[in-house]
């Protein structure tokens, strides 16, 4: 790759994306916790309220952030969806 | 919610999330930039070693981190489509 602009615009890119791996890396972290936390107390592994909390706050950030909100709601759902996975070996959560 | 324990995870989660939506917009912000730049001097839209060495990368990075890497391909996957699909208007670019 001989254009300068372009490696400049990728190696932007790339520096995002090992942010993200680590944010998300941390943030299973932190489900997983949440996971072993409300098996051990029965608690109940779903909260359809707190989910909808989370996608309209993430929704409102993503306006203010000028990113599409539907894509963002997209994206809260399929890290969701692993975190779900995650769960399947304890009780399940739904959302953390 | 008056378990304090939970309360505290969620507030780690909810700021983890607002982290990933602003890195997000930042990166749609620079591969939209990309697309635009690759439309203007009709460079190819698609680069798919430059794919493949972010895949290889980002697998390793999430290895690192504890991270399952087929989630983190699969997420990586997950960009890239929302990618290809702001630059259906433009000449489409796969990766930035």
């Amino acid at each position: 790759m001989s254009d300068d602009t372009l490696e400049r615009y990728r190696q932007s890119i790339d520096n995002i994306d090992a942010a993200l791996v680590f944010m998300l890396a941390e943030r299973f972290k932190i489900t997983q916790a949440v996971g072993r936390y409300k098996a051990e107390r029965a608690l109940p592994p779903a909260d359809p309220a707190r989910e909808d909390r989370q996608i309209a706050r993430l929704r409102q950030l993503a306006s203010d952030a000028r990113l599409d909100p539907d894509f963002t709601e997209k994206f809260l759902r399929f890290i969701i969806n692993e975190v779900i996975r995650h769960h399947q070996t304890l009780q399940p959560t739904m959302t953390g």
